[in-house]
């Protein structure tokens, strides 16, 4: 009779024949949850030491069991721990190589918990350290940004509206609103970091324990902020990974619009910006190719993480308490997104850092398409007493005229001006002011000085302010790496 | 010449006709953005009065639209401004029929903002307001379960894992349980409101403006912490309806699982439970039919409120900076699922507060299937040497035994305990204890002591602490309606 | 006491209260199911109709019955039917009509049927329809491309992958690529509404009737192939809902496909199309815009018919059999759906109808990036016996020079040619024919003669095969409108 | 210097350095398309085939080739191949093995394709065979409950609506309903894999190409009904991975809501059926469990399945033609959502088969509830004059007074039946049929013989026709395993 014919060895007392292969097939979990054995390791450790403080174990089997969890661990770093499906999952398998290690002391390590409180504190501790990554990664990406800004803080490029040239805005200034979106990310990511810092150890299976446990005592040596209430929500809930996912997948619009801005950029008729031979790829048949593979692996993988916030939602909704098998369809999820996301944040870093703006070319299409056109609408507001609304439909007026010439508006003629300004007070005094302003496309960008608008100055005060941010804001932390 | 044909007076100066039918039904949005009409004038105003403020427009302009403005709201909701769909949405509309009130002034209004950062100030507004209606609606679904937690401290039911007997615990800890999942949804939407708290208005179209305005007024005058500090990011970001959909998806999860366990417990099988008349509902055919329609449409709700976040992360996936159209799609989706959160949050609380739970049947449910098996282990570990995974293997024998003769573990004969026992250094000694520890079910909930556990002591103790929390918690606001 | 403190006039028999007001909103679904008022007339015409004929009800009734629903009929498209959210639904609003009318024949109505298979029924016909709808829709699109295509068979335009010139393509070849894409969806919604093309009329509330009915004569009345053959899964299913949905999903992902191309070649950097003011939208405060919102629009809903299906999906997880309340939120979604595909098929017809390709430019862009490399690789394994893997690393290295000179591979000189095919037994042999075939960009096209090929001769080949398959394929009929 | 500094043997030929690492770990395929090689390799023996065919390789060079494939292929079934990331994918990494193989030859079989057609090639090829997997394990679970059906068409349970008693059913007939959802899940995929049966090999990079190829021939051999008729299409598609993945999410709902009710069936409260030890689980700490983890796991699974569709739904949005690396993301998640399709799909078998319903227990069920009380209302339409309404009313009244008595119907007095029938011609004469119908609980499925209805009658009918199908169907193939 091999092994797995017998009822299991953890759970299987009041069974007479073992689960199907197909239910192994179904059940098992070692081949994921394998990642979870560093802080299986630390939650056991912290469990038995609590054990033996309370009295529950020796001092003596405590010591062993630390000994010997140790020891595990090493063997499972140095790959020499052959993983078994038939002892279902990674707490099992530990366990289990415990008590070939330690013997008896190991088969007190399970007094006052259960692997529902086990899995839930394992899974917190990972995704927490996993919150950090982000954030580290965000900051990657957020000091690459402001690298670009620093340069980039009056170089001119089109803002475009609807994909549309609307009004020149600068390359400092572009990045820099990424960046915004980066820190938002990063509150997100810090926000689920501490609504999931409570420690379920000590649920046991549901309903708590008679053993006179200590849980603020684990709680303290991982790291939580205090032991969860509640002992059937411990075990029940996975909104910490809900929270990480929501957070990510937001993250991930982010990183997928960049993305598809450093498509179009680098495209023939963009050309707005370079990207090195580090982040493009060849075609196997056409040899001119260079293609920027990884931005279009960023922009797809969006759709990766949002699937796997669609999954778990879909996993929890109307799952009664407390814990149900179902929500070990968590974890490959949040692992899957976790790696996703963290290898775009690198990515998306490292593009940045990489990416070479043309600024000629961007000046040149900032500087087509009429898209001053609302600089004049407001320089005739300002000196004259005309509503908005009239000088919009006096500059609508213009450039259609400039359309029909193909023409820019500084190009029109000055009689074009005066005849759509002829309903003003003093159309000749205007018009040749109007003109210049429309030759002078600096101005566009120049005189857009309001708070948080794309002048050089404001935008290079942003700069500033953002380097402070980094190094004294509150997340400063993660941006010493 | 029909008022359709010509171009569009807002912004059709340089077109020479106006869109195509098709293009007006797809383009409006009046038919649903006309409930930002409240947002819309006040953020108006707000704008108005900074205008004066800065000598942008003069004081008499201001008062007239501020009047103007007033009036439209009045108008408005009497319900006798008819919507034009050719004015495309609710911010031309109400302009246009300012202008049709105040005449010129109106035309001034819109210096020095665009629709664009109008639109998101507007949304922001109204979304800012419903984080604080959900945070009312969870408040009071929480005052419902702690008042069925207070006068069920002690209720014994049976506690699941995988919809199976697991532990018996007490239907206050149960409740709470949830009231704990409801507590965090209260700090997402708290965590939301705070980050979305800052205002677009003065962005302009995307690149600010070169009238000397003043955002910190006009942001401070509408309740936000700080005007964004980025122009383009200030109109194209929606991650604040993101982040009000990811709350409300989460919550929505924990609604349809309250709402799943209501539709088990008022089942014939469960009958854990009662719900009244007002909740029910009969059929059309089968007379005899008391049906929890509104514990299914609140499960079945959450899958629309996951499809409302999934819709916006995809419209916003791989979008250009700054504004585009695709973003008109964010209103309906979060219209749709605030409605459906707010309306589910209601009948939650309702239902909870109608709910009568049947003690008999969960105490006898709860005595059923050797839920006591789990103390009987944890008694052999505390009082032999015995560690718990010899323990869980004897009482698994003990366990196979009852079923076989189709009884309780308490009413297994003594000689069965010894047997089982016989590994112990003296069975007998100990066999009496454990067989009166099984007949002794109470103990089973009074013994779950541990913190979070389910011992009718811990649970009054939770009950105190959360008519605390509520009076004078971070969130003792919402409490107070 | 008024109306709605009393229990419900069709089920509330065993009830001695009203639902509340609250359960009232949840519950209601009057205010969108009234959509279906034909369908719900027709099938309770083809019911009675069948009663009468099966002896189940009298002669008289049954013509009482179909005179007073078409008069009830008649009264909703007349628009003075007040429905009650008293009564729920559209099915127990016109039956209640129908009993002001026409008095007790009303009550026999329902004989042998529940709203479970009734509202199975009247979606049904309503999906089928609007299947019948989509397919008119995609129809329209198609001849809209394949016009497009008849004009450019032979319009040169860059082929891109990765958004990276490629390869020149034509036109023709473009839009003929989306042909087949919509062609394909045709059949997925011809497919669907095969498969929803049973009738559970007859099924009543789950299990069938002791009524001695006719399910086949109902079935056939209302087109159905047949009645569905178990009547637990003709209440219960929705598949026929997921069936549009999907088919709708996958059609929107080709229309965001065509939309964004569309934004991309309108755009100044592209170029490479334009489209008329009908669907071109204005900036409130740039003069100058003329946006893409249509194109845009289109792009984004297929967010939002994604979320339809994720939401329907998500609703029908885990529900048991047979009816749940659940089941109601399947409506508003396919709707909004509908309607959404609906418009945005009409809309892109419209667009491309409108679409004017801009020829030269395109056809500049084509010839730039040394789109034609392919060409040289493809000539050198036919003209020598080079492998292609050979033939593509020295070409790579000709354009790698052509990039440094700044140049097309045309006009490298032919000493470039000579140096890089000195591997070959006779380079100079080659070089000239080499050289001259990079000159002759048009040959890009023309040689790609593989069947599905883009040469003009392919394309206009295909353009022929689509206007006959318009006319005598199996979907004919969808486009005779 | 390393193999990984240098550019790309395959593609590098205009690149001075490699990609970065991150780069390679962001874009490296091997670790998952490697499952592709059968299909890798099949397609280039037909390319091989064709190419010497055609004259465009020579025959010496064509059997190189296959006897080189061949032995790759066995190369990677023995395991002893070591793919490179360096080397990308499946494709290059064969490529690469078979140049090591067979040398130059090698380098001429990507001669007149690309990657780009290659891989849609392989996918769909891989694809189809697993819609045919799909079918087969369709087959099992149909098999499975028809045999169910067979034990038990007579065997009386609840059916439900609202998960409320509505009205008596057949084990068989409830089998029977989810048989039909299974015969619906195989038509469609079955018109999954006839719409994607089409063959994208020759389309080379997307533009086709000017070496004579002979797609017919390819499409031939490898299976498909012909070749895509679009190059541009046959690069850009993936709407066959969306048919299998729309087609498993609805299989997959069906899946869920099976597993649902076997997770009601065996909890203690509903105990309807029992599964053995095979489909169930114990604790690591109750040592008395048996929980339904695979039932559990098959419902949670529904959700993955979702999350990958939506996942590529959200990666195709809004992509311009023709291929873009984002189309990279399809193929872990249609392979994950095969693993977890077919896994579920064998599970359920498993389940289905080893299912033991327990009749008497539902058989009491049953006739709780006055789930016989529409037959009561359908009797007085048929014994007297009386509209369904009126009837409906009238027991709905006895029920309640059967409720406040804690009496069954057939338990009530008569006179409460002539009370309630006062309205009657003659009360007397039909109160005593009536009250003994509703003593006679069989009654209740006996006379439901309406076609589809659940009479014992009806459904061994339909158990005959299911025998008949399985063998003579149009889908009979797929039962012969």
């Amino acid at each position: 009779m091999t092994k797995s014919d017998t009822p299991n060895r953890m759970w299987g007392g009041r069974f007479t024949s073992a689960p199907s292969k197909l239910m192994q097939a179904l059940n098992a979990s070692i081949h994921f949850d394998r990642r979870l054995y560093r802080q299986d390791v630390a939650g056991s450790k912290a469990h038995a030491a609590m054990l033996a403080s309370c009295g529950i174990i020796s001092d003596a089997d405590a010591e062993a069991i630390t000994t010997g969890l140790d020891r595990v661990a090493a063997e499972i770093e140095a790959g020499t721990v052959s993983f078994s499906a038939d002892l279902e999952d990674i707490h099992m398998n530990i366990e289990s190589r415990l008590h070939e290690l330690i013997g008896e002391p190991a088969g007190r390590l399970h007094t006052g918990r259960s692997r529902n409180d086990q899995v839930a504190t394992d899974l917190r501790l990972w995704t927490r350290e996993h919150c950090d990554r982000a954030l580290f990664g965000l900051a990657r990406v957020i000091s690459a940004l402001v690298d670009q800004a620093t340069k980039g803080a009056g170089m001119m490029m089109p803002g475009f509206t609807h994909l549309q040239s609307a009004q020149p805005v600068t390359w400092g200034h572009h990045m820099l609103a990424y960046a915004e979106m980066m820190r938002r990310d990063m509150s997100r990511f810090d926000d689920a970091r501490s609504r999931m810092n409570e420690c379920p150890l000590g649920a046991a299976a549901l309903a708590g324990t008679s053993f006179p446990i200590n849980r603020e005592m684990t709680a303290e040596a991982l790291g939580f902020d205090r032991p969860m209430a509640n002992s059937l929500d411990a075990v029940s809930d996975r909104d910490f990974v809900l929270d990480y996912l929501s957070a990510a997948a937001i993250c991930a619009t982010h990183l997928s619009r960049l993305a598809e801005e450093i498509v179009l950029w680098v495209s023939a008729q963009f050309a707005f910006a370079k990207l090195g031979d580090s982040f493009s790829t060849g075609s196997s048949i056409m040899p001119q190719k260079r293609n920027p593979d990884a931005a279009e692996l960023v922009r797809a993988r969006c759709g990766r993480i949002v699937g796997a916030l669609t999954t778990v939602l879909m996993v929890m909704k109307g799952l009664p308490l407390a814990y149900s098998k179902d929500m070990q369809e968590d974890k490959e999820q949040v692992f899957d997104a976790v790696d996703t996301l963290e290898l775009s944040l690198s990515a998306m870093a490292g593009m940045i850092a990489d990416l070479q703006p043309r600024e000629l070319t961007m000046r040149e299409a900032a500087m087509f398409g009429h898209a001053n056109a609302t600089d004049l609408a407001d320089f005739l507001v300002q000196s004259t007493d005309m509503p908005f609304r009239t000088a919009h439909r006096i500059v609508g007026r213009l450039v259609r005229m400039a359309c029909d010439r193909d023409a820019s508006l500084g190009d029109l003629p000055i009689t074009a001006y005066t005849d759509c300004l002829a309903e003003c007070h003093d159309p000749n005094a205007i018009a040749g002011a109007a003109r210049k302003l429309m030759k002078d496309y600096g101005q566009a960008i120049t005189n857009k000085v309001s708070l948080g608008g794309t002048a050089p100055s404001r935008v290079s005060e942003q700069v500033h302010y953002w380097k402070e941010w980094k190094s004294c804001g509150p997340f400063s932390h993660y941006f010493r790496s």
